[in-house]
């Protein structure tokens, strides 16, 4: 609608203040009903004791996040088959997260769905998106790496013919797109642990995806990441510690899905991994934690994901969400100048 | 050196990096050094409470600010006057926030120089400054507002003959190049209140001012922003709550003056007051409570400047610092986009 054809980076520019401003008008009403009807987090029992205090505070603030992306594509992109699919998937993701929170709400425990319920979900969604993304939109099965390798995913793949045209079923680049997926979701999922690490991470990868999206000649999903941008910092304001309001699963797991996503339709899928190196790092430790503990009776870290280690190191909260918003911006900035400097 | 001169923005991005990295790298010796040799911040006696706890910080960290950008232009930019006048400029003001700083530390309170000192000082800077700048990098005297209008400074210009070539003291332009470079570094100072609060806001305006360059195709100069941008976030990294290190005078007269010098060679001294809009609102908010208090008696905010009053309210530090940055960057943007659409 508001679509500036000759300044497509202008349109970028006002998409992400306009979501910005949208999710800081919306939000307070959000809170305020979220609050009324006491729908607040349930801290982990076995997290840092200063946490105990955030007990309560209201959560799933995550669904004004996609709202503002979905409202801000309405008014400034062109819709196409890749945004459509984008949308999808975040709102079917989203919707698996806000089921985990209020689950978790109603229950009074920390952890909603069980991990098997939500693993089931996580793989049909990603199938579903995998399958539309190369038969709908014409996403290759090759994944590039930087430097110049690639990998086919596309072999071995099952071509079933629907009338005069083909359904390909890559089964080995289906499997890769669910580990991606599934990966980011749950690795964004471990870092929203802090009041504001993972919007303002989130918000630091987005602008530099939408420079992707942009270079890749998909404005509609560059504007998509660009709302996704704005909405983190409409949201940071009432996430900042001490937080009013958290995103919940509803936001994390969606989030990861549409970066991982992003990266499938921009076809940067092992870009990504640099570009969102913080979560990957959240994730491994997490895992290398309780490998350990599990084969060595030791633990690495003083406590995991990695952002407890070094609070319970003392650097206060605020010290960690900041170091860690800037080790995110490094990470993405690599993974952007992989992207630019070798192509993908 | 490493200008690519292709990819100017690419340029861009890595002098950025750069500064970024040398800041982080070069920072903990200086606050090892300041440590050794006692020179801490001396807190302002009528601040809030809780700041007393930061007396004994070291300060002047702004040294390593100046001097990564000095190494990036090095590096990365193609010297123009402008660019050495810019310089210049930065090191003049921060050879006087130097000298307010020590003054400052050796006698063991929380003002340096007097304000009388300071504004000679300042005075004799901004003079010498706009003098070279119009008659050496060719900046018209006259100043623009967004919307069209244009104030013509050169008039009653004083015009010497030099051999063949001809000296003007635009004196009108002179007096308000001195308002916007005193009122830039006084008000940078002023924000210079709360851990990371200057240099977070620094960082965005920074980055919007770099665009600015670019776009009037000043790349050198929008070298310098972004350099200036990126040793703002290494710098952030101790500086953030609980605070290593204070950029001290050093820093925030340097940078505000750079703010402004940056300004008039671009031509945006109009618009640089929007970009700038937090500094202005932080510099207003002490005039406000002081005409307030003297004629009327009563003070207008809970404390000045108006982090303080926030602060008072019971924001908590980091929520007031973060907020600010996101009021500062909606300035930024502000002022961008006037800049974009109207032109300047």
């Amino acid at each position: 609608m508001f679509s500036i054809a000759a300044y497509p980076t202008y349109t970028l520019f006002l998409s992400f203040g306009f979501s910005t401003v949208f999710t800081l008008l919306v939000m307070p009403f959000v809170i305020r009903l979220l609050k009324r009807d006491g729908i607040g987090q349930q801290i982990r029992a076995d997290g840092p004791q200063s946490h105990l205090t955030k007990q309560g505070t209201p959560t799933m603030g995550g669904i004004v996040i996609l709202f503002s992306a979905f409202v801000t594509c309405l008014l400034f992109a062109r819709f196409n088959t890749a945004l459509v699919l984008l949308l999808l998937t975040m709102f079917a993701t989203g919707a698996l997260g806000f089921a985990d929170d209020v689950e978790s709400v109603s229950r009074g425990r920390s952890l909603g769905l069980t991990p098997k319920q939500k693993m089931i979900a996580l793989t049909a969604i990603s199938v579903l998106f995998c399958l539309a993304a190369v038969n709908w939109v014409g996403i290759s099965p090759i994944v590039s790496f930087p430097g110049g390798l690639s990998v086919d995913l596309g072999v071995l793949a099952i071509h079933i013919p629907v009338g005069e045209a083909v359904f390909s079923i890559p089964w080995l680049y289906v499997i890769f797109v669910f580990f991606l997926l599934a990966g980011l979701s749950n690795a964004v999922n471990l870092t929203d642990g802090l009041d504001g690490l993972s919007s303002g991470t989130l918000l630091v990868v987005m602008i530099f995806m939408a420079m992707v999206c942009f270079m890749y000649d998909e404005l509609p999903l560059g504007i998509f990441a660009v709302a996704i941008g704005g909405a983190c910092v409409g949201f940071l304001w009432y996430n900042i510690y001490p937080a009013s309001i958290f995103m919940g699963d509803t936001g994390s797991l969606a989030l990861g899905a549409s970066f991982a996503v992003l990266a499938v339709l921009t076809k940067t899928e092992i870009i990504s991994l640099v570009m969102g190196g913080l979560f990957i790092v959240e994730a491994l430790s997490v895992i290398i934690q309780v490998v350990s503990f599990k084969y060595t009776g030791k633990r690495v870290f003083l406590m995991a994901p990695i952002h407890h280690h070094f609070e319970k190191k003392g650097w206060g909260e605020t010290k960690v969400v900041i170091r860690f918003w800037i080790i995110s911006a490094a990470f993405a900035a690599l993974g952007f100048a992989l992207y630019f400097q070798l192509g993908s």
